[in-house]
């Protein structure tokens, strides 16, 4: 590798405008441990005016990123346009093309097309980086793949967004409803103005199916994973689950059972004395059970310009010290398509809320039709409101398969007392220390 | 790089005999990440016919050490002898001398001559990796090293002996004293037939110098820094410290203090609430403050095989991935000499007990003395022993600077109603969530 290295960024929001600071600051730092000098060549960005905390001159501005991916002289592409397909799909396969080492913090971009880029990295003899993609402040992804390397990987469990993490928090300690706190954490920049993809699920679903094709070599999942959000929790959800020794968090789980992959995203009632249950506000934290270490957690903020751009810097740090590496461990080619597990076969206790008119007979008859699918139950709660004359029936189960508890669920639904659709948690057994 | 790598390993302890198996083991999965055959050419120990978990062939077996590191045919030597000199430092010498790359676990090796060691290294352009030598199943030198890189670190605290936390947490859970639980631990191999650096704060003594250097570019300190270990620790102090809200644990701090390092071990009351105050039996753990990436939590199993061998493969993948790093982050003769915060200027509360005979005035002449220091009470608790006409006199202090209680200490040594030399523990203020 030569000593002159050029790198272009392309995006210039929040994260973009504070990594180019960042590359510029630190340009000593970067030849010292590198021995490399890092020239910020170009940047792109959709309004060029806009105003930002980062300041390009002239000649470093090109307006249409496709001329940055085909120029000669650029080395390395910084991608953070965000999105899983459009100009983001266009920037990373062009540059991958052009044989440039591609880094992106766009985990929604790799979900959806990381087998390709990374068969495309390797075709073209480039890196492919993407430690920001999952858990910004913390390296699971280089942990994965070089301080756990040669350890046989069983199960994954991540608090992977911390927008949901933080208005979960935040429900608990201030009592404030779903939407209040949704509201406060925009304002404070914990939650982006379309938040939809925290708080759905979605993002942790992206970033659980990377995580899972590092932690088990195959190729990234197109599976229908379960991704459940945390937009039906409420504010007795959670007061509930404290009472009943809990917490609720959002979790990201992958793990191999009976030789398929079982990835799956939703809220969790977790032990409030575990571990988990103590990763609180914008922190992210996932545990990983490998062989021979055992257990291994790892803590860090999960967004955020700052944490964000040490992942970018640790990957463009990683490029510079030189050696192609492949970007999920093995060889593509040797990447194998594995099956999905049917989550409503497993089995696992949960939690059901049912807000109910406060008539005889209604409890029995909730517990019947449980009864009758076998769902055994281990704790109840009743709750009366007698104002309104209604009451909140909550019941911890033993453990059921799922799909008896959909079956059952789809029973109730013609009970004329429950006057709201029941909600359901499911209760993780997280043995994490 | 050529494709077919020997590699040679010297000491077949119980580490030596599992890293054996498991290179042997994973020849598959070594070629499939790394892309190179690793052959395992020689190995050597103290004696040949000890019965080990480990089988070798006749013509694997060399019986001088210093005739593999000579050998042009070995390329990697892994290092697992012990002791900071001796033998083990005449291999790694001799095995960088000749350009192989060395693998140790050796911290005793590295706190001592990691300066010359990492000089030969890269002199000799071969990589010196010893990711093993620092909380084993913890990748905490691969995250200061890359994961971490461009972060400026300002303070890590670390429980990085399990021998002493397996200790402190089952007295604590069982109440028995010091000796019954070492003698346990010895029999469930959690300790070593001789575990004296491992409680006397030498093991996390070499660990903290490490550390440090890593964290702040500096080179291993000679510095006569603070170190003291968990042998004076009672059960009394264990129920004192419960009562009052805390956890005692052995920590590894090390810190830049007015552009002085402050590196030091000693045992610390911890908050019982604290992430730190939870880690419990064999586990360890690091917390690493810097900017902008925020507080890393990491977290694993810090002794055995497993988690050690785990360590040794990932130093052994990184060098089989190629190119030659620098083993302390940046050029040896860019690191820079620091000087040493000097401890006696340091400002915390502490935890004192003092037992006295239970004698009007006696309680009087020590916060007196306490006062005529300008040391101020925060907490104390006084618990008679009526049998013996005894008392114990428990103290938390005010922040005060260490010598201040140097001093009264000592006066405090001539009065004769203290029936024995009081027990001092620093209190730790740990902002760990």
């Amino acid at each position: 590798m030569k000593k002159k290295i050029n790198i272009a960024v392309v995006g210039l929001g929040n994260i973009g405008s504070y990594f180019c600071n960042e590359i510029v600051k630190k340009k000593k730092d970067i030849l010292l441990k590198t021995g490399k000098n890092l020239n910020l060549l170009y940047v792109s960005a959709k309004n060029k005016n806009k105003k930002r905390p980062f300041k390009f001159k002239n000649e470093q501005w090109i307006h249409q990123p496709l001329n940055i991916t085909n120029n000669p002289a650029v080395d390395i592409v910084v991608e953070l346009i965000g999105g899983s397909d459009g100009l983001a799909k266009k920037v990373t396969i062009s540059a991958l093309k052009n044989k440039k080492h591609v880094i992106t913090a766009n985990k929604a971009l790799i979900a959806k097309h990381g087998n390709y880029l990374s068969y495309l990295a390797e075709k073209n003899k480039v890196n492919f980086e993407y430690e920001a993609s999952v858990a910004a402040g913390i390296p699971i992804i280089r942990s994965i793949k070089e301080g756990l390397i040669s350890n046989k990987i069983s199960k994954l469990i991540g608090i992977l967004n911390g927008t949901s993490n933080y208005i979960l928090s935040k429900m608990e300690q201030t009592g404030k409803n779903f939407n209040k706190i949704l509201k406060e954490a925009k304002k404070l920049g914990y939650a982006e103005s379309n938040p939809k993809s925290d708080l759905n699920g979605a993002d942790v679903g992206s970033k659980i199916r990377i995580l899972s094709s590092l932690c088990f070599h195959t190729l990234i999942s197109k599976n229908n994973i379960l991704i459940d959000g945390i937009y039906n929790i409420e504010n007795k959800d959670i007061i509930n689950a404290k009472k009943l020794g809990y917490r609720i968090k959002l979790l990201g789980i992958t793990e191999i059972i009976n030789k398929n992959i079982f990835e799956r995203v939703h809220p969790c009632l977790v032990d409030i004395n575990s571990y988990i249950g103590n990763i609180n506000g914008i922190f992210n934290a996932s545990i990983i059970n490998s062989s021979p270490v055992g257990q291994t957690i790892m803590q860090g903020e999960g967004a955020g310009p700052g944490p964000t751009s040490s992942a970018l810097m640790s990957d463009l740090y990683s490029i510079l010290r030189g050696n192609i590496k492949y970007p999920f461990i093995i060889p593509y080619k040797l990447r194998k398509k594995i099956s999905q597990f049917n989550h409503s076969n497993y089995s696992y206790s949960c939690y059901l809320r049912f807000e109910v008119k406060d008539k005889p007979g209604v409890l029995s008859g909730i517990t019947r039709n449980l009864g009758e699918n076998k769902i055994s139950i281990e704790k109840l709660m009743q709750i009366p409101d007698k104002k309104k004359h209604t009451a909140s029936i909550n019941i911890i189960t033993h453990k059921t398969i799922e799909k008896r508890i959909i079956k059952c669920l789809h029973k109730l639904k013609k009970n004329k007392h429950i006057i709201k659709s029941p909600t359901f948690i499911r209760v993780g057994e997280i043995n994490d220390n």
